[in-house]
């Protein structure tokens, strides 16, 4: 099995770093980084990292990861990355998309009457695309695995180690890096934290939602037109 | 607050950047990956990083992050790692251990006498260092902060926000990475995996614990002479 993870400057590096970890475990897979060139691409909070393909050289793969964060935001109104991950979905076995990954594959046109997962703070956008949004942590709709917010695309990633090789696996992979969670406080939703705590996230996050919001209404324009 | 993270060769990658991932979003914190020279580092699976700083030009810092992973292993015999590591931690106000970053920690010489988690597949080397193994998911004593293996460095971090700003901000974190996470299967811990997976894990690192092992007698008889 090869994996393709998107690479985009500033993603949010855990959307990637996650799955990533788990699904290198996988016994036979191979993954690729891919992004237009082989500069280095750096975080949306500064770490950076290199790909290892381009889209040119890039090889179709079986499993396409997309991970979100603000980068995503651009990816949304540049048609070489809707174009790209159309491409390689249109090929691949499964499609994973990780936090606001979700919402480039609904650009994609990808999720056309699917149920999908994505960031709370981002999640009623999916509807500009045709997807149902669906508030689990993780949600899988044929061959379309998405997750919600950043750390749940581990738990994703576990889930899809499941389905593509067996349940032990998965289970020998959790055991390896003991994904036995604590959590330290409750919370980690806008239902199980305390609502000035939600607010404080929305309000840290109003441009960024300006941001999205216009570039989600220009890709559903394209991908309407298309 | 200036937080650097060790990077070095076959580092789990997950140590470092489940931990970065919450701390870089901590107001004030500013974050540097150190290495001995500017050369792109690999992890133990394949995910090449930059640091953005050197050995020589390092920043004292007031966290110091040691992730785990292979790599560690080379760095436990290696004297300009340990005591780099030695070095930084003297004036930091906070040391985290991810993983067997801990086993880094005990050759500088920093838990004599020191509880200290670490991956369970490892933990009982840390009696080499005069630790004290703790077999919980995160471990404080004093300023030194250490965790069981790869994703519970997420935990630690979010732990470790709450003690050095405050909690609310740990909160706003943790919702912002919406960790509340549902592993799929029941387990990550070899007491709660079943025996055969249990098993598995063993088996498929056999090698690496004689690798370890070695590593480990090396590293203490050297701290025991210094």
């Amino acid at each position: 099995m090869h994996v393709n993870f998107l690479l985009f400057p500033d993603l949010t590096q855990l959307d990637l770093t996650g799955p990533f970890e788990v699904l290198a475990r996988a016994p036979g897979f191979t993954i690729d980084f891919v992004s237009p060139t082989l500069d280095p691409v750096r975080s949306d909070r500064g770490l950076v990292m290199m790909p290892t393909t381009t889209f040119d050289t890039a090889r179709p793969c079986d499993v396409l990861v997309v991970p979100g964060g603000p980068g995503t935001d651009d990816c949304l109104t540049d048609a070489r990355w809707v174009s790209f991950t159309a491409q390689q979905a249109a090929t691949a076995a499964y499609v994973i998309g990780v936090c606001t990954g979700s919402l480039l594959l609904g650009a994609a046109g990808l999720l056309k009457g699917k149920r999908a997962a994505c960031h709370w703070q981002a999640r009623d956008f999916l509807t500009a695309f045709g997807a149902i949004p669906d508030a689990s942590r993780t949600c899988i709709d044929g061959n379309i695995f998405t997750s919600g917010g950043v750390t749940s695309g581990i738990d994703m990633a576990l889930l899809a180690v499941g389905k593509m090789i067996d349940e032990d696996t998965a289970r020998q992979i959790q055991l390896q890096i003991e994904y036995d969670p604590e959590p330290p406080f409750e919370g980690g939703t806008p239902s199980t934290s305390p609502p000035y705590i939600v607010q404080r996230c929305l309000d840290a996050t109003r441009q960024r939602y300006a941001i999205r919001k216009q570039a989600v209404e220009q890709a559903a324009s394209r991908l309407a037109a298309a």
